[in-house]
Formats: C-alpha cells, structure tokens, sequence
C-alpha cells in the first residue's frame, strides 16, 4: 500500500483525491490536511507521497518540506514559472531518488490528446482547434486548447511542414477562429456543456480527427491515481503527466 | 414521364441534371441547350419542366420565354434580388396553373439542416454554427452557415427567447468566431474535406447536434429531381427547396 | 402564476420538478405531495396544473381525481397501455376544456430527434442509428433508439421508399447490429458516458446526423416546465411532448 | 531524385501511384510496368526503390527478382502469410542494407488511429469501435476495424486491465455488436459514405474519440510517398507503415 498525504484536502480537488485514493486498492490516505494544519502531519504519517492541490502562494513551501523529508510530490498546484522550477531542482539535486510531478491537466484523455496532436502534426496539411465549454468560462480559448495548439505548430515547424493552405480572401471578421501560433482555434460557448476539445487534421482524400470530452471532475482521479503509483520510479523533477506514460 | 429540358447542359451542374434525369425512371431530357443553342429548342421538344443551372446575365431571359410558353421552371441559378423577383412575379400573374422555384441550394441536407435548425432555434439557451470546408474555397464564413445562423437568430427573436449565456471577458481575438446577426458561426479550412455544417444547441443538461456531410456535387440531384416532380404542382413563385418538402 | 402541484414530490424526478417550477418565473409549486398524503391537499391548494412523475400502480388513481377536480394533468410516469388510455379518455369526454399529457420523454432534444428523424426519414437512402450510454444500463437498444427506428420505419413505409442498399454477404454475428422493424440499431455501453443518440442518414454524396447527447437529469425540466405552460392550452388527451411543439 | 519503379503500373492503386511520385518534388518515376512487360525493365532504368501494388499471384516473383537485383520494395499487395514472409526473410539475408516494407494500409490516418487506440487503450475501462462505410461493402466488420479491435484487446491483455463493465441482462440479438476478441465493434452501411472509423474509449467522467474518415483513393499517396522516401534507411523487413513513422 502506497502511504498518501493530501494536502489541501478540503479543497474540491483535494477532497476528490481524498475519495479516490480511499477506493483504491493499492494505496491509502494516511494524512489529510488543509490549511490550519502543520506539514509535521505528513511526516509524522510516514507519508510517501504527498499530493498538493492548494495554491500558488502556498505551494512552494509545502514542496521544500516534502523534499527535505523525502516525501515524493504529485502536483496540481498552478503557478510554476522559471524560477520556481530552478529552486525546485537546486532542491531535488541532493535527493537522487525523490520524484516530483508538476502537471497542469491529470485527465488523462486531455494528456492523450496532446500528444496524439503533437504525434499526429507534421504528417498532414491542415489541422486546427475547436475547444467547446459551458458558457460561464471566462477566457476563449481555453488554455488546454491553445497548449495543443502550440504543440501542433511546434511539431510542424520541426518537420519542416510547408504554412497551411487557406485562399481565404473575404473573411468577416473572427470567422477563421484565432492564431495561436500559426494553428487556429475555434471557441463555442454552450449552455449543457461541460469541457471539450477536436483537433482536426487533414489532407487530400482524408482526415484524422481527435476529440476529448470531460464531463466531470471525477476524470482528473485515474490521472491522479497513475502518478501516486509512477512518482517513486521517475526520480528528479517531471513537467506533464504524459512523462509518466507510455506513448 | 416528365419532359425535362435543361439550359446550360454543358454547365458542371447542367450536365450532372442531364445524366440524373435519364437514370430517373419517371423523367426524361427531351432538350439539352447550352449558351449558342436557341430557346425554341425547348417548346420544339416539348418541355413541360426546364432546369436552369446557368448564370445571372441569362437566367432572367431564359424564364421570361419559359412562363411565356408554359414551360415550368426549377432553377439553381443565383442572382435573384428583389426587383428580379418583382418582375418574375408579374410574368407569372398571367399563368395561375404555372410554377417556378428558386433555390439557393438544392441538396436536401442542407435544406433539412436549415429547416430544422429554425425549428429547434426557440428551444434552447445556446446555439452556434460550425462550418468546415476544403481550403480552396474564397470566403468565410460560407453562404450556407451564414444564412442557417440568420434563421437561428430570427427563430429565436420571434419567439423572444433571452440573449445567449457568455461570460467570456478575456477573448484572444477571432477565438468566438464571427456574429451573424447574434449567432456565432466558426470557419473552418482543412484540406481533404468537402463541405460539412454543424449546428450545436444547448441548454442545461442536454445538447443536441445537426450535421451535414456533402462530399460530392451529386449530393444536389435528388433535389433537383425532387422539385422536377413536384413544380407543376406548386403554382406561383417558390423560394427555396423546403417549400416542396413535407416539413 | 400557474398554480403547481408535484405528485410525487419526493421521488428523483418529482425533486427536480419542484426546483425548477420554483426557479421558473410564471409558475409556482402549491402543493408537494408523495405516497402519504392525500390527494385532496391539491384540490385544497387550488392546483390547476398537476405533474405526476408517481408509478404505474397509483397513476390511474391520480389522474381519476384531477380530471374529476378539473386539474390539468402534466404525466411523466410510464405503464399506459390501450385500455388505460381509454378510460382516461372516457374520463376527459365531459371535461371538454381539460387537457392530459402523456409523455414518455421530457428532454426537448429528444423529442425534437425523433421528429426531425421522422421527417428526413423519406428523403435518404440509409438511415441507422447508434445510441451510446453508460454500461450500467440493462437493456439494449434503448427505448428511446428502438421508438426512433421504428418512426424512422414507418415514414420511410408510408413514402415508399425502397429497402436500404446492403451488399453484406459476409457478417460476423451481430455486427451490423440489431434490426428494429427494418432499421439498423446499433448500442455502445461506455464507462463515463451518460445518454447520448445519433441517427445516420445517407444518400448519394451526402449524409445527415442528428445527435442529441443527454448529461443530466435536469435536461428534462425545460420539457416538463413547456408542458406546465402548455397543457391548459390543450384539451382532450395528448401523447408525447411533440404535440405541444411547433415541429 | 529517387528513382521509382512502379509495378502494376496500369490498375487502379498503381496509375494513382505514378500521378504521385511524378508529383513528387524529391522523386520520378523511371520505369511503370505491368502484366506483359519483363521485370529486366526495373534493371535497366536504373530503379532504386519499388512500388508494388499487383496481386497475390504474382508479388512474390517480384519480389525475387526486385531483392535479387538490390531494390529496396515498398509494397501494398495483399496476401503475406508466415511461409512468405519467412521465404522474402531468407531472400533478404545476404542484403544487409537492403529494405522492404509490406504495409497493409498506406492511408496515414488509418496507421495513426491504430497506433492511438493502441496507446489509448490500457488508460480506459471502455473501448469499442464504430466502421461507417458504402453499403457496397461485402464484409462487416472491416479489416481495419478488426484490426483495431485486436490492438486494443492485446494492448488491455498485456496491462492486466479488468473486462469492461457491461450490466446489459437483455439484448435484442445485435444490439452490442460483434466481438472481436473482447471488443466490440459496429458496422453501419451508410449510402454517401466512404470509409470512415470511430474509436470510442471511456472512463469515470470522460471520453476519448479517435475519428479517421477516408474519402479518397488518393489519401493513401502520401503514405505511399513516405515509405519511397523512408525504406532505404530501414534495412530488413518491415511489417506496416507505422513502423516507418516516429510514434
């Protein structure tokens, strides 16, 4: 049984992990704290893996004691620029063995889709975005969507694939979706829906078309689940949950 | 049988309505005339129903000796303002038993997508219009999902349905596509595809999808057939291909 | 305000009707009652709508005392077979100004599904439909995909439309699925899907889909709220939300 | 310039092939030949690489005289079994730079949906496959759909996922489809379609659907093209197009 801490467990992720590591049959929850409470908990548990879905302000100093204690770290936590990430290695350079996974999406049909696109790019002529969410989101597109959208116009850069073909001449204005990069992207908003992206890839005669549609939190649990049971064998600090895939 | 003649025989489209109307069991071309052919041709052979797939310079003297000589008319040419229809009217005032149609398009899943899009319109929260075509074409967003989002938008102000949800604040320019009256359309160009529609409606809980596929020029000859049948038995002026279907 | 009353109030369905009646601006809940109390707390509260999402072993009970009392009745509970429908005709014959819906689907994109599924029925060549749930369902097809194959059947019957192209010769068992009267259903039971419905049309270079995805129960509310609004408007016996819609 | 070989220069793959490479910026075509002309023409223009799209008859011989000879061979001619496979084996020993690629499908959309529902599949509890084409097709499912279905049901094997979960206790015969090993797949015969494939994977709280739809006989150049560019770095003998590609 893998020993879990969750850190910010009262929080609607956190409290999620709570209920997901609990129905798993290969690890437990033996610490569950949230903000009042001293980190000591986890050590004091025997924690080996401490997973950290709080916030930016906060995250850092939860991490510096995790690794100080050799506590293995899976987060969720946003936040993390440059900086962060160097003080992060400077800290896990003398820990050889401690793992640390920082991954900005744990579903893992979104980590699919990604890097089906990013697989998928450099072999077609086309390929834009749709992203489609419940109409209270504040930002279009969606920072999933434009992620997928960089790692399309990387990989064709890469490969040397030739600027897409478009004899758009007469555009009313927004039709043609957004550049992020050189890849568009289309955004709808709709009542109903909860979170959900196609990429669309073509060429003469045929096209390739990615779709992913996340309906629930719950779907962030099998990714949380997968890097509990992967952090101890990928020493040193991961980006992305896919470093933990086999793709 | 039906004795069909078709002006602009040698038209992509007018040679496509020659080959579909002899493979009709219930029709036959008796006339195929084309720019250096005189219309005599037409009452020569006998023409009950002419089709006109040619251009807007001669579609107007095409009709004018049509509904002289009783000939009825389905016609696929474009160009129709309001004086010309004006006109066409008063040609017709004279032959009550006479019928003419004009249609935008004649392929019966657009026109199905159309009509059922303005059906369900009053219905739902949200509604948005996607459409994908190959690269090559000229403008965006295309005639077809400009003209289904002005009926969404109509449909819906008729039946003084609430402004869309939309709590976007933060929009990478062109992300929400381009408005159509109030209806967001989407514009896609992929190489391999044709033409493709979806229009999505949502409310709390549910969504629902109408979409159309056409992949080739042959996807307008039932409709051409259908309205050969059927314009003799619609007198007057008919606007648009759904006038003759049961909907 | 349309005076409410919830007949089975504390069932799943019955909760979610006092909600959304509550949260509607025209009407309002008067009564909630369940198996315990009487059905005289409606007359007492002045009801003039009631909803009975009960069972089929008390629905004849309550439908006897609302058209009695002059209650128009909005009925989500399943179980009316012929005689049950005529004696609630017979008992609506001297209430000439009283309606009663009977319907076994509330979700608008349902119903407006299986209409448009009807309509376009006699215009395609192919027509199937795949209906997709999540896999604790027991039963398949659904209901809803068999009554939709069977519409689809007899329009296509009525129009006279041949059978469909199928050049099969060589099937694995079950493949091509299932046949209800003479259209193809096909069922997919995945894990985090909820309900969800698509009907293929295909003809000659072009095909139509209409899908209607389904992600709560609350998807019914709106039809359940339309019906509320509608059925005083609607004398004698309907079945079927459709018949309170412009369809 | 890579100089090509074309054999079969005259059926419907091979005459596709010829209008490709000749295309081809990097690649000409300075041999195409078919039943009546000897194969001594490959050796005498000079022939690098080989396209062989001919018949399980005579493929064989080709390929003799092609290994004999020091041509690399890209081939799409059906009908490798172990013993010929192990024969063109032998053939290649002596050959150490020497390439050939035996590919059953040269459409890159299909190579990538396989390779994805591959890698997909141990992350999912759910997984079946839809195959939507022409009803002029003689077999359901199809090859490729099959195929499909095999990956996935190794690829689970070798994971030690658990069966899908699955409660339907009544099933109208067809309804869940066809199993190929344990997963099932669904053949719909569409009239205005072509060859198109869904794999639909779910999970607690989301879906992931990978979609590839063929409209051409031209979408399997690009793959044709690539194996040209690609069989002379890949000494030996390779088994599908995948192989040549960086998944």
């Amino acid at each position: 049984m893998i020993r879990v801490g969750v850190i910010g467990a009262r929080g609607r992720m956190g409290a999620e992990v709570v209920r997901a590591v609990e129905a798993a049959p290969d690890a437990e929850v033996v610490a569950a704290i949230d903000a009042d409470d001293p980190l000591s908990t986890l050590t004091e548990a025997g924690v080996e893996v401490a997973v950290d879905f709080t916030h930016p302000g906060v995250v850092m100093g939860n991490l510096e004691f995790c690794v100080a204690n050799d506590i293995h770290c899976v987060v969720g936590t946003s936040g993390f620029d440059g900086p962060r990430l160097e003080k992060l290695t400077s800290w896990l350079a003398p820990k050889p063995s401690l793992g640390v996974l920082i991954a900005p999406n744990f579903a893992i049909g979104a980590v699919l889709s990604m890097r089906f696109a990013e697989l998928a790019a450099k072999y077609y002529d086309s390929a834009e975005v749709i992203e489609l969410h419940h109409p209270r989101k504040l930002d279009a597109p969606s920072g999933t969507a434009a992620h997928t959208a960089r790692l399309i116009s990387q990989a064709r850069a890469a490969a040397g694939v030739p600027a897409m073909p478009d004899a758009t001449v007469e555009e009313q204005l927004g039709a043609r979706g957004t550049l992020v990069e050189d890849v568009r992207v289309h955004s709808l908003r709709i009542s109903g829906l909860i979170a959900h992206q196609e990429v669309v890839f073509g060429q003469e005669g045929e096209t390739l078309t990615i779709r992913h549609d996340s309906l629930d939190r719950k779907s962030f649990m099998p990714g949380v689940l997968l890097a509990v049971r992967e952090v101890a064998k990928h020493p040193g600090l991961s980006l992305g949950l896919d470093k933990y895939m086999d793709l």
